[in-house]
Order: structure tokens, then C-alpha cells, then sequence
């Protein structure tokens, strides 16, 4: 059976190509979908995408991945910046994380250069707009594999 | 049609007239609702006034106001301290903000002295109490009226 | 005989309207004076406006408030941010006291994010333009109230 | 009737006894709970045991405590550092609380030196492990008792 | 032969019951003990406690409890926040400790906010009172048991 | 000839014995002075006593001692924590320069914790209340006749 | 019969006139306590003047300075920026305490700008050479004097 | 009509060539008018040379500068680092400012290492002594002919 | 003619696969530099693959590329965290920066948390090891492209 | 024979004229040369000047100019920010040295707003653009004069 | 008569040889007196070889060193972060003073990064174990000789 | 074969004995050499002895040492506050490494008392000046030998 690899959006990310695009892009985020799903065939890996605006939710989320999927990539948008509780759900997590940002973090607010999730991800990526979904996806494909040949 | 403006309420302030009045005062948000239902009728403006003590619920009805409304009032209470994922969802509208604290936050423990709403609201009131939706309500319409002439 | 309020502008705001008017509005100092006079007439109240460039003199200004109003607006401007003399002024004073300030200070320098009044202000608002003298008027003129009833 | 005593358990707790058992041990929330309705039968109290991933529910469960219950064991977890909206829950009751955490928490990360609970809080636990609980339990057994006798 | 505990208390801890009974309440130290020594009959054990006001000699009691007892409850008090001589003696035990605070030390000054100790500790208790060193040493009851057991 | 003494009072200082007593007292500005010329007499020196709400003045009043005194005695009141320009005037003196304090500025709010002043004062004393300016005087007196045997 | 009044000296005090000349002047502790023998007599007030090196023994003289004595002049020397110890000894006491410095601690290193003990003495001197044991003196009489009469 | 350049000067600097002279050197602030106005007259521009010990008499100045100057060079002295009201008065004109230092303020009390004044001149000079007034003429003598020849 | 990618790297990567592989992998620069031409083929782009340990050789490196390339994949190692010459040099530069690390920077000591590159650079990777530079060309040679067709 | 002037320029400055030139000008560093050859002709003063990009070779040259020049203007770009290497060569220098900066250094990033450079440089010039070096070489001509009539 | 070297360590060094070996090693203090004795009577020094718990104790043997001794090693182990009251009596010695350290404490916990010992020590050795003490040792004899014959 | 030790200098120590002597002493580099290789000699040792002003380097030096040599000792004078890259070089190295100072760095700028080599270094010694390299040699020595005998 094709192993999960589970993408988590956190919030306002549903917003998506309609608000300020010129920092976001124009793409939705059902477009990323789209391209991660080839991308996850390709591969053949299985892809589970979702979207919430609640922390709670997302803690909920990386608890069920921590059972049932080889990876997990997490856009966690502000939530980036104050919560422990997805850190902590992720830090139970015994598989490949990456740490994913539309924006580069480091030429905004200084409350952005923070992040609690860096220190328990395996990989971080900010700066590479929608496109950098597809590169994060990649390196968490190659991780699964490596893994699962060594 | 009339234009709208939405009133959100953060956590505990259901509670308000019940708990440390001395602080708060008496009234409780229903009190408050009405006196404002009353001055948005004598602007032709309507209301839209809300309370959670969820955070991704604040996030979800100010993406609502974003494309229903003409103006929001926010009082995020004790997440104006700590949530960053309410800005986000803030600075994506295009429309008059006002941030509104009953209590005078300076006055106050000095984690209540950084708020991460005011920098992306219009204009920030603190310290009037109940009254403080009024004054804040007037400050909305006459906002939205002003942009409406322009 | 009619209460009095003063309402006390600091250094630079006799500059209003000519300076900087994409942060601070074309209305001048004189221009909002006539509108709270109008205000102050319709409430049955004195109103006493004044601008200074010295610290020296807003501290007596207060002083002299204390025997003599039954309240003060103060816009204390580039004084909010360095001035104990004029917290100390207030500080002695037994009556509302409402701190205001045209801009929004949280999107400016950091600088600007400490006040020494706002803690021994009754309530503050920022962010209002000139139209935020006539929202302290009415929030002044209604704790004028509700103190005389009380 | 019985007093109620409110044992309320944050984010990741429903994890416990499978995540991390070096830090945490390998009794489940399950385990803890049976063994506290022991000893509330004990002292003839009742017990409301409950855990959730939300903060906006931690905040609503405190305000129901709030006029049901006798005193709150809160074990906030994650939210223990950066929920300001908990605090505010519990700042509004008037009786013991006692804020509980499995680790001791001094041992690990910086941020989890700081609890917005601690403040507001009759007393603190942190580091005894499961055992915890039942200490925890034993000190709002008495404080209650202590109320009612005096 | 009974295990030995050896509950030390730091400096002004002898005016306990008489100096700011509000804060630390009326009980004294020989009070505390008298109860301890029930506590300690009741569960085979050996009970030492001792009271000085000299960071040196409570360095030479953790010395000598090292080598002679099973288990230490400490109350550093002041030495709490100033001593690495007493950390660094505790640092080399190898058997549990339970640091003790009669006062929510969370609630009192900033400075009474950070421990030398806490890191070194197996669980830190605070804000209890009195009755904190009898969940304190049912607290390290239990933890010499569970080692002796295991 | 007589040598003169200048006692310096800044900000607010003239409302003393009226506004908080509670913290500063019921004597007057004039009652204090009345004091300070029978102690001046008895030392066979010239007092010099001023009061001024305006930092400038002070730093002009300052420049005048340093060619015309033999000793300063200076409440800075609220510019002690926010004016170099007196410190770079006292810091020209040759003689010995007393800071005086009425309350004790330690137990108020951090930001009166730092002087600008006390780092080119010869002594600085607080907490005495208004008979802090006898013990000021008896010290510069003494300093000044210590000056003159040498 | 007399009243007495105790004057505490920390580390290094016996040293006095021997050490650092320039910075503490050429008189000996035993001249400092002939000369305030002389002032005791005069106010008709018994002196107990003593110096120890150790902070466990200045925390104990305080601590029976508490029930025999009616006023205390404390120079805790090194201690005064670090002992919390002494200052939990301090606050216990219901009489006025005079913190007293040699040197002006504002001139020296940084970690001498900060006291434990200012925040619990009636006053503070500093700065004024073996002549501030005089001054501390006559201000202690003074205030012992005015709780009698009061 | 010539060009009018303002200079002006800050608190204490009338003491120019009588305090400090190690630091600030013996020209008196006469001394260097006289050179500038030779300056002044070879480049066909006019001088305005002013000194004060008020704060809100070189705001005033500045605002009268917006109008009747090319350009200003201040040395703002003490205010250098505590005056927002200068920076404010700066801020709006639109013409070449310097700020001078006669000192090097890197090499003196950490507290004038931070202007605030810099952040709104075109360019700062520290450290030349009285000479820097003439090399300041000499740059803003350049600044104003680039301007009126751009 | 193919356009050029720079791939630069810092001091001590010469090292890689050599010193600490537990952190950095097995790889070498030259393995590593081997899979980068084969992609830079495939894309029909021209790689420039160099390293040193000399920060001002980097700079002069950036500066090259300025004219010569499409764009840059930058490894600083440890000038990430202390080299302003090298920031100030790809601030200059008008085509797309990655910035890249071989270890999640975050999870280790606090001083590589900052880099003065990040805010310059369009996107950031780390923590993906030896095949970070395999993702990074993709990123770089993406970027290029679209910038190309735009 | 003629006493030599240095002239030192740091990294990127080899770029002058062509990168970010509305902040830096148009002028090149071959130009500005030019400029100072005129000038140093005109005072009788030999000039040297050099740019590299390498810390360790400004080291080096100003160890040259220590024993072969008699003063140096060095602009050390970003290496004022880093360098304390730079700080250490300087401090070795017996004669005049002025630090100079095109852009007004205050008014960029907050790390740009310390150098370890200034406390060893004789005086500090920053904001004049390209004619910023007309004014140093004037400064240090006028101080080298001073020095040999001295 | 032979010149004496005192060598004081401070709190827990008595353990030395039986806590934490994989810190600080097998050797007991004795052992490394005995090897310090060596080396004594090869330089033809007296040696004075002590240890305490208590800070008080420390200070006193410093200030018994000053009249004795031609130098002192010092390993205040805990007290070297924590004492002021030690540095006190150090500064006063006008001899040669070696601070030693068993461990390298700047790979150990922050608050172990400073010294009050350091900046009146002459030298600072850490990280050598107790093959420091003789390094110690051959370095305070070499300077007493240096004084000797300067 | 001899095993070799590599003494390294960084930058301005060329300069030694020539520059700031009252610091550093009239040793010159080539002296100290000279001291070495005596004692090298004694020991059976060969040794390296290099110095540069180039952080870059000073890293391949380290690099070519880790192949090649039994123990370092490095003098990274400037470099020791601000290099990270030597640091990242000599943590690669599996063998003694002491780092030394001329100076006490404690006694000088604050910047001075950090060091990003002390945590990667076994020993540390500061403040003997040039005999510190005879004490730094025995040191590694002594290591170098302990290590061939284990």
C-alpha cells in the first residue's frame, strides 16, 4: 500500500491567491493541490491535504499523521510564531517534518524570524512562494525513501 | 442596502458583568448589543456582533467581514496579546479597523502593553469601559462614511 | 456655572495641517478647536484649548487644571514618550483624564509604543486623526457626567 | 451533595503513556483518572475529568467550573506558555486552583520557564510524573476542606 | 534499618508563624515538624530536619545528606534565587529531590521568579503552604519507594 | 562673606504638601525653605532656594551656582529620569552636589529606578521625606566647611 | 529605659581605613562607632554597632534587631547586590531602616546600581564617606523619634 | 536675497571654552559665529546662529527655520539623546540638516551613543571639536548649492 | 548562450564528508558538485561551483557573479552568522539568491538562529543535508526561469 | 618631504557608482580619488589610497600607515559592524583617524547603527555621500596641521 | 624567610575526587595538595592550602592573605558567579591573584559564563582539571618572582 | 616521529612589543618562538608556530592541524569575539586545544568577554601575558602525553 504523506495548511492560508498576491502569489491553494497530487503519483505516494484556521485542529491532525503517515510537511502560517501545542504534537512524531513558508520570514516582522517548529522539523524552507510546495514535497518523498531503503 | 459592521468579541467576554465588575463594569455584552443596534439603526448601518473564546473562529468571521462588510470593531481580548493569526486575517482587509480594550491595558500586567492587532488596525481605544463600544461604533461610522464620500 | 475642560496639545501640534498631512490630516489646530467648541456648547461645558512647545508649561497647565476643570484631554505628542514631569503632573490629578494622540503610535517607531501617560490616563485613543479630539470630547464629557451622578 | 472538583487537561495529554515515555511515563490519562475517582471517592467529592486540544474549550470549561465546581486542577500543558486567554478564564474564579505538569518544566526549554497560569494559580506542581495528579488531587481536597470549615 | 529523609530549611524560615502570617500563615517550624514526624512514622521512615540561616551550612548538609539518606526535601527560600553553591552540592546526589516554597513564588517578585535549584530538582511545589511539606514529603515517600521497588 | 548654598526643586515640587501627602507629606515648599534658613544661619551660610517646572531653568539655575555657590543641593523630581541636559550641567561643578529624593524612588516603578544625576553627584539620599532637605543641607554644609579646612 | 539602635556592617567593613583610601576615606570602623557613640548619647538612645563578614549572621542580627530594637542602620556592603536573604530579614521588621553606602554606588560598576534592600529600607544614603554613619544616624533618631510621638 | 543657513545650539554649549575645556576645547561658542560668519559671507549665504537651554525654544526655532532657511546645522547637545520633540520639529522640514557633535560620543557614557536626531538629519559629524562647525558649514553649504542647481 | 548558476560555498565546507558526518553527511563538495552539473545539464544551464574559507574572496565572488550570472545558491556555513560584506554584496544583486545550510541551523547553538543573509536572500533551505543543493538548484533554476518568460 | 594621508576602503566599495547608487551616488571610488588628489596637492599632503574587500589586508595597511603615515581616513563598510580586528590596528595608531560613511548609517538596519570603529577613531562623519570624503580629508588635513604646530 | 602562596577553594571542592569524576576527575583535593606542596618546596615558597562552604570564611582568609601572603590562587567554584562580596577582599590585595577553574565553565550552564572574580584577578585558568592547580601554581610563582626582582 | 604541536597567532600579534606594550608586554613574537622551541625541545615535541591576520587563514591552519597535529594552541586575539568559521574549524579537531590570551579580557570591553572559541576549546588561560605561551605549551604537553598513555 502506498505510504501517506500528509501536507498541513494553518490559518488564513485559505485565503490563498486572494489576499495580497503580491506577497502570497495568485495561486490557491486548491492549485497546489493539484500539483502535488502528480507530483504524489509520480512518486507513488499517497497525498492527504488539509486546511484549518485552528490551532487545536492542527495539533489534532499531527497526531493522527504521527500513526498513520512516512511524512509530514506543515505550513504552519501563524501559528509558526506561537504555539507550542503543534510543537509539541510534532515533536512525538517519529518521521521526516518539513517546515514550510510562502514568504521569506526573515524580511518581515521581527516576531516572524521566531519560529517553534524549526527546532522539530527536519528541514525548513521560506521564500519560494507556491512553487516552494512542490520542492518541499520532493525533499519529503526523497526522505521517505531514503528512509525506507536504509 | 445598508452597510454593515461587524462587532467581534475574543474569550471571556461572555462573561462580561459577571466577572470582576470592578474592572469591567456591569453591563453585559447583551446590554452592550443593544445600545449599539440602537446607534447603528440612527446611522442606517447594520450589526453584526459576535463573541468566541476561539481564536480560528476570530480568524474565520474576520475573513467573513472581508468581503461582507464595510468596517469591524474588534476587542480580541486576551488574544490581542498573543495571536498572531488574527493580524493576518486583519491586515488582508481593506476596510476601517478599530481595536476597542475595556480595560486601560497599560494599567495592567506589562505582557497586556504589546497588542499584535494595533499595528494593522486604524485607530486603537482603551480604558472607557462599556461606553467604549459607543465611542469605537461612532469612530467606525464615521470612517466608513468618510470613505464612502471620498 | 459650567464645568471646564481642558484640552492640551503638545510640541509641534501648532504645525497641524501644514506638516506632514498624509500622516496627520489638513485640519489645523484652530479648525478642531471650533468644532469642540461646538461640541463643549451642546453639552453645556467650558472648554479651554492650548498648545505648547514646552514641557515646562504643559506641567503647569495640568497643575492649574487640577483646582480649576473636571477633566482633561491631552495630547501630549513627542512629550508622551519622555516626559515623567507631565505623568507626575497628572498623576495628582482626581479627575478623567483622556490621552489622545492623531496617529496611530503603534505603526510608527518604537519608540513611540511606550507612553508615560497612559498609565495614569483613564482611557487612550490613537489612530483617529482629527476627528479622534471630537470622540475624546464625547468620552471626556460622558465620565464628566457619570461622575457629577454618581 | 458532593463538591465537584474539575481536573482539566490540555493539549497532547490524550497522547500520554504513548508519546515520549521517558519524559512523561507510561500511564495513559485513562490510567489517572481511574485512580483519582478513587480517591474523590474518598473524600466524598465529586470529580469532572476532561481533556481537550482547543484552547477557546480549556477557556469555556473554566468558565463552567467557574459556577459548578469547588476548585480546578489544570494541568494547561502547551498552552500553559503562551495562553493568556486560559488566564483570564481562571483569574475570574474564586477558588483554588492548583496548575499541575507532569515534567518538571525548569529542565527544558527556556519558553517553557514562563507559565501565564503560574500568576493566577493558588499553587504549582511540576515534575512527579503521573503521581502528580494525586498530590495535585490531595492539595485542592484540602484547600477545599479548609474553605468549608472556615 | 529506616531510610532516612533529611528536610532542609534556608534562611529566615525559623520566624516562620510569627513574620508576615498573611503570606506563610501561623503555623511554625516545630509545628511543621510535628506533623512530618507522623507522616514519617506512618511510612517507616527516618525524618532530619533542620533550619539555618547560611547558604555554607546548607551546602554542608546536602553534602551529608548525600552519603546518609534516601531522599531530600529542601526549602532553599531566599537561597532559591542566589545560590549556585547549593545547586552544585545538590547537582552530585543521586536520589530525589523535592524542592518546597510556602508562597506562590510565581505571584511575588520578578526575581522570585527564577530558581538555581528547580534544574537540579526531581519536582518543585509552590504555593501550599504549610501543609506544602506534607504533599512534599508524601511527594518523595513515594519516589524512594518506587526506587527501592524497582 | 557668606557662602551661598543653591537648593534646586524641579517639576511639580511647588505643589508639594497638596497633591499625594501620602507619599510626599503635608509640608510645603515654604514651609521646607523656613527650616533650611534657620540650619543656614546656624552654619553661618547664604541659602539660595528656587523652584522650577521648566528642565531648561534648571540647567540655567545650574551654570549661575557654578560661578556664584560653594554647593548645590538638587530635587530633580521627575527630570532625575529623563534629563542629560542637567547632568551635563552639574557635571561642570566643582563642588559638591547633593540628589535628594523625598520618597524612595527604589520602591516605585522601575523606570525611577536610574538617575541621570547620580553619576556626577558627590551623594545622593531618598526615602527621607521633607526632612531629607535638613540632612541634605547638614551634608553639603559639612562637605563645603570640609572643603574650606582642607 | 533607652531605646536602642542597631548599625550592621557586611564584608569587608572591618577593613575600613586600611583599604582603598581614596575611595573609602581613613577612618576606621571604631572611629565611626565612637563618633556615633557620642550622637547616641545625645538623642538619649542606646547603640549596638557590630560587622560580621557573613550573610547567615547579618540575616540572624537582623532578625533579633526585630524584637529588641527600634530602628536599624544597615550597610550590607557587597551583599546589598545579592543577598535577597538579608532583605527577606528586612521586610519582616515593623521600624525604619536606613541602607547606607560609603561610596557613591552610582560611580562604580554596573552590578552596584542595583540593591535588594532599597526596596525594603525607609531610606538610602550613599556617596557621603564615614560622615553618611551621621547623617543615618540623625535620620533614624529622628524617625524613631517621630513613631514615638505620633 | 541670500540663502539663510540656521545654526543652532543646544544646552550648556554657552558654557562653550570655560567647562571641560579637555573635551570640548577653549573656543567659545562667539569664537566660532565669528568664523562662520566669514564662512558664511565667502559663500554668499546667510547665518543664523542661536543657543539655548530649552527644549521647546529649539523646537520653535526649527519650525521657524521650515520656513525662512535653506538649511540647519544643530547640535542639540543633551538633547541630542532625549528630545522626540526635536526629531519631530526636524522631521517636517524639507531641506539639508546636520548634526554636529564637538565630541565623539562613541568614545563617552553609553546613553550618547543613541541620537535621536540622526535617524532624521542628512548627515552627522562627532568628534572634531569646534573646528566641525566650520567643516558642517561647509557641507550644508554644499548640500544647499547641489540643491538649487539640481 | 546557457545562462550561469554560481553555487558558492564557505569555510570549512572543503571539509564536508570528512568532519562531523553525523551533522553533514558522507558526501563530499565533489560529489556534490558531480549531481549539481548533471542537473544544471538537464536544464541546459551552466554551473559555477567554488568554495573558500575567505569572506572577502566570497565578496568578490558575488561581485562577479553580479554580471556574469542568473543567479546564485549561496552556503555560507559559519559567515552567515557574522559577515555584513557578504550581505552588502548580494544586496546589490538583481537576479535570485538561495540561501542554503546543510543542517536545520535552528536546532543548534542560539548564535546561528540569525543570519545577516536571510533578509537579503529570495528563499532559505536547511536541514536537508548534502541533497539540499540538489533542491536548492531546483529552486534557483525554477526562479530563472520564470523570470526569463516573464 | 610630504606627510602622507591613507585613505582605506572596505568591501564593496570597489562597486561604487554602480550598485544602489540612489544611495550611494554616481561617483566611483576612481573619481573620488581624483577629487583628494587635488586636495592633498593643494594642503602639501602625499595620499595613498587603496580598496580591498579583505579584513585582514585593512589590517595589515593600517599596521603600514602606523609607522609611514600621519593620519588616516578608513571607510571600513561593513566591516565598522564586524571587525574588531580592524578596532585592534587602529587603536595602535598614535595620530588622527577619521571614520567615514556615504549613507547616514542611522537611518538603515538597527546593526548598522554600531561600530566597533568609532570609539578609536578620532572623529565620525557619516550621511555626505560621495563629498563625505572632500570633508574628512579636510578634517584630517586640519588635525595633522594642528598636530605638527603643536 | 620563604614567601607564602595561599590557595583557597571554595564551596563542594571537598567532594572533589568522589562527585561528578567525568567533570572534574579522580584526584581528591588532598592529592593535589600534596602536589602543590612539591612544587612549593622546589620554589622555595610556603604553601597555605585551604577550603570552605562559606562565602563569609572566603572573604576572610582573602583579607588574612593580604598581610601574609605574596599571592593567592582562588577556585571560588559556586561563589565565583555569585559573590561580590569575595571580589571585595580581592581588590583590596595589591598581589599577584590566579582565578582557577577545574571544569572549562564556558561550555557548562549560561549563568556559569561570568566571573565577579575576573576582573580583579591578574589571570584566569579553566578547563585544565586538576592539572590546573599546578599550572596555577608555576604561574603565581613566576610573577611573585617577577616582583620580587622588578 | 616527534609529535607536533601547532601554536597559531591571529591578528596584530605581529605587532607584539611594539604596540600598547604596558598591555602586552616588550616580548616580541619571534621572542616567545624562541621560548617555545626550547621547551618543545624538553619535551620531545615539535613545533608549528604561525601567525596571520587573515581569519581565513587561520581556518585552513586549523584544517591542515587536524591531520597533522597532536594539540593546538591558538592566540585568535580580535577573531576570538567574532569568528565563527575558527571555531566551526576546530571543532572538527579530535585532539587538546588551549586557548590563550595576553591579556585579562575580563578587564576590557565588554565585547571582549565573549569568546565563540572557549566552548570548543578544552583549556582557557588569560592574563599572563607572554609567559601565558610557556604555561599554554606545558599544558598541551602535559595532555598530548596523558592522551599517548591512555
Amino acid at each position: 500500500m502506498a505510504e501517506k504523506i500528509m501536507v498541513l495548511n494553518g490559518p488564513n492560508l485559505n485565503m490563498l491567491g486572494t489576499r495580497e498576491p503580491e506577497i502570497y502569489g495568485y495561486d490557491t491553494l486548491a492549485d497546489i493541490e493539484g500539483r502535488l497530487r502528480e507530483r504524489a503519483a509520480a512518486h507513488g505516494l499517497e497525498l492527504d491535504f488539509r486546511q484549518t484556521n485552528h490551532e487545536g485542529e492542527l495539533v489534532a491532525w499531527v497526531q493522527e499523521a504521527r500513526t498513520t503517515c512516512a511524512g509530514v510537511v506543515i505550513n504552519p502560517a501563524a501559528y509558526t510564531h506561537t504555539s507550542v501545542a503543534i510543537r509539541d504534537a510534532l515533536v512525538a512524531c517519529d518521521f521526516p517534518i518539513v517546515e514550510l513558508h510562502l514568504s521569506n520570514t526573515h524580511q518581515r516582522e521581527t516576531f516572524r524570524h521566531h519560529s517553534y517548529v524549526s527546532a522539530v522539523a527536519t528541514g525548513v524552507m521560506s521564500g519560494f512562494g507556491p512553487h516552494g510546495y512542490e520542492l518541499a514535497f520532493e525533499a519529503i518523498a526523497r526522505m521517505v525513501k531514503d528512509r525506507a531503503g536504509s
